[in-house]
Parts: C-alpha cells; structure tokens; sequence
C-alpha cells in the first residue's frame, strides 16, 4: 500500500455564500447559535454530512473566525467534526494552535461536544464554549458520543474556559432528529459501547 | 478577517526516507512500538513538533498503513497530534472514514492517547491500541493531556478495541523527558487545569 503523506480538511462551496447571503450581527448568543444550527440543517440538505455545525467568532463583537460543518462522510475522514473543522480553520486564519493570544474566541456547536471534540477544547485556546443540543439528543439520532469524564463542564472551567449549554436545545435537537427520520448516515465505526443488559 | 476554507495536515519530508531507511519487519508489538518511539525522537531532532510518534497498521502481518508524528508547532494546528495524524492519513489511504471494513487495524502510540485522541480512537475503526509511554510520563514533561473517563480504557474495551499500555514505556518516556531537558515548546494553550492547593 503507497502511503499517504498529505490530507486536507476543505469546507463544501455552499457554505461561505450561504453564510454570506443571511449575515447579520452575531452580537448575542442566541444568534450566534442560531446560524451554527442553520449550518448543520443546510449540511444535510445538501448531503456534505452529518447534522452539526459550529462557529468561531470573537467572543466580544460576534466577529466570525471561521465556520465548521460535520464532514465525515464527504471527506472519509472521521475526526471530521463541526468544531474540529472550525477550530481547525480559525487557527489557519490566526496563522497559528494557540487562539488565546488575541481577543477571546468563542466556539459555538450545534450539539455538546463528543469525547473527541471535548478533548480538542483545550489545545485550542478557545475561552468559551456555547453548546445547543445535548449528548442524549445526539446518541437518541443514533450517533455514539464516546465517554466524556463525568466532570467534563468542570474540566473545561478548571481550564479557564466558560461552557453554556442547552441554547437553543430544541431547534439544535430538531435537526438531528430529523437526520435520522430522513435516514443519513450515521457513522459510528462499530460497536456502539453501550453496556449489555 | 478573510474567512479559511481549508487546511491541510502534511507529513514532513523526512519522515518517508527514514522509514524507509530503517524498515524491518513490523511483526511483533514491540517493534511497531520502536518504530513510533524512533519516529517521536526524530521529530524533535528535526524540529517538527513534539515528542510523539504514531503509526497504523495491519494487526496481523504489520503491514504499515500509515505514519504520524505531532505537527502542533510546525502546522500551526492543534489538533495535529500523532494519533490524529496517523488515523487521518490511514483513512486517506484506505479511502473511507471507517477503518474497519478491511483486515482489523492497529494504532501504536509512543505515549497514551491524551483526551482528544482517546475520544477520535471509537469514531476511527481501529480495532486496537498500543501505547508506550504513560499520562502522568507526558504530564511531567509538561503536557496538560486533559481529562479521560477514569475508566477510558474499559470504555474503549466496550467498543470492540483491544488496548495494551506500557510497551516500551522507559524508552517512550525517556523522549519525553529528553524534550523538556531540551527546552522543547510545551504547547498547552493556558491554565493547565491543575486544581488549586
């Protein structure tokens, strides 16, 4: 087998003019979590992934840092995630791993971060966290969110990082329980860990 | 600020020639381990990155899958971790984002994985995991690896992944220890999250 030395994370093209065509102020939470939830329910809709969106934006004037859409099953790659992709972004636009050198960051998802993305939080140097769907609407759209420490809001806090969850919990929640009654994908490896009874 | 679309994670140069330099067999645990150490080691000689080295390969023959080191300081990411590295590539090469469609997969690690890592292990395909070097070997050196469930290996046990922890621990762990003696950049971003006295 040749082996691969390259791999590129890449938003779909639909996703900056979307963006571009409903931009109003990102001043509140709310429509900061608003647009993060509009980005996974567009994600769907155009079939480049899994129904979670996320953004960065400078946690004081709402100034977009970079946006996140899940793509796992467009790009094949299953670290994929809205954040990742968005943390991922935000610090190739920075031009560097740490976000906590200029102003506060936010990073807003549509859904509380899996284990994976919980620990990607504090590499990062975000400063705060906004989640809108919790873990059991998520796991109840089929999806296995790993094992996050039971303590994880705290683990985070200890970190210097607010976390706010449940905003906007119930459009966040819609989304992904309408990915699964259209039957998308969903892309957990193999067993899904739950304890036999 | 100009939105980023895309970013890429890429193996630096020496990383093919060493490999092929050196290239043995990959048959048993321990020398899958040496080659993640070897490639740890020789990331710091060179300057891309921190003390770790990873790999992916077939669990049965040892056929190499792919190869990862951490890239943090080099690539300006910080998700880019060895771990991360490894499984990105082999799901580039392999060309899906489950690993466990083909013969069962092997992850080696020259250190267990820290939080992030642990929770992309379930989302990969992986079938097992092997690490050398310890948590608390990665936290003296300075490493904030985060927070794991207490139980994080039952919970990837649960999921279908074998996991082996201590291979070669000395020599994984003395990279590590070589890395702060030699002043490398310990890349947490802020509060390491050490509970207050």
């Amino acid at each position: 087998m040749e082996l691969n030395t390259k791999c590129c994370l890449q938003l779909p093209a639909w996703v900056e003019p979307f963006v571009a065509s409903r931009q109003g102020p990102l001043s509140t939470t709310s429509e900061r979590m608003q647009l993060a939830i509009d980005l996974a329910g567009e994600n769907v809709r155009q079939g480049t992934g899994g129904p979670f969106g996320a953004l960065v934006v400078n946690e004081a004037n709402g100034e977009l840092v970079a946006l996140g859409v899940n793509l796992v099953t467009s790009s094949g790659l299953s670290i994929a995630h809205a954040e990742i992709v968005a943390l991922t972004l935000a610090q190739a636009s920075v031009g560097e791993w740490n976000l906590s050198h200029g102003d506060p960051l936010q990073l807003v998802t549509s859904c509380e971060p899996c284990a994976m993305c919980f620990g990607a939080v504090p590499w990062s140097g975000i400063k705060s966290l906004v989640c809108g769907a919790r873990k059991k609407d998520a796991e109840a759209a089929g999806f296995d969110e790993g094992d996050k420490p039971g303590h994880w809001v705290r683990s985070l806090q200890r970190r210097g990082i607010v976390v706010q969850c449940s905003v906007l919990r119930d459009q966040a929640a819609a989304v992904l329980a309408s990915y699964r009654e259209g039957g998308g994908t969903i892309y957990n490896a193999g067993n899904t860990g739950d304890d036999p009874k």
